[in-house]
């Protein structure tokens, strides 16, 4: 892979990735999204290990959309790993879940998280949240690099 | 002061000040807007020191938009302080300037920024801009308290 993705998009519910997918595609917000399951997988993505070792680590996403639970790793510990790498840190992380329980919230900030989101349960309301938080990463925030 | 306020603004542009206060009321995103305007209030604002001294320091601001270039404490200085205290290290802070040169958005990364905005030129698209990130903090984003 030449050109890094856009968003790094960290999900295990097939429901959740297609609204996600469909959301940012249908207002155009990214062109180049790439899809990871679980938190081992992530990881091995962000840090060119595993079946991804040889791609260019350094040509980072702009954004991470990282789910809470996950199968392997959780979401938590693959944040903990991007902030405590200066290779990664600087990337943006937005949790993007179901919990809204005070001490995911607050474990996700003390690890460093960039905006903690809570999934909205309706349908439109959640493609609504996908669509602002696209154009908020992708089009308003400066990226770090 | 017994509830705090949703945003402190830290802007010494009087100009640039108008400009994000009227965008924020005109779309009713924020009632309790506090304004300082040099890095030395910001930090006895929110540590509660100073003519501040206190205040009720634990209720914090849902969002802390900060310029860059401050008389007395620069912005880079006030984040720096405000993420290496596990006091206020959870709260939002996005910097909102007119600096997009590469070694302020790499040095307020490094600190822990959670969102770097480059202030647009225009004067249409600088309200819309403070439109969308107050939709995004104080609408869409689940806060750290």
């Amino acid at each position: 892979m030449s050109e890094a993705p856009e968003i790094l998009l960290v999900e295990d519910n097939p429901h959740d990735e297609e609204l996600t997918l469909h959301a940012l595609k249908q207002h155009k917000l990214a062109n180049r999204i790439h899809v990871v399951r679980d938190g081992a997988e992530a990881l091995d993505y962000i840090f060119g290990d595993g079946k991804h070792a040889g791609r260019e680590q350094k040509v980072h996403p702009r954004l991470v959309l990282l789910d809470l639970k996950l199968p392997k790793v959780d979401g938590l510990e693959v944040l903990r790993r991007m902030k405590e790498d200066p290779e990664t840190r600087r990337i943006p992380v937005v949790m993007l879940t179901s919990s809204r329980e005070e001490r995911d919230v607050i474990a996700s900030y003390d690890s460093g998280v960039n905006s903690y989101i809570t999934k909205p349960v309706d349908f439109e309301q959640f493609t609504e949240a996908v669509k602002q938080l696209g154009l908020y990463w992708l089009l308003l925030n400066e990226p770090p690099v």
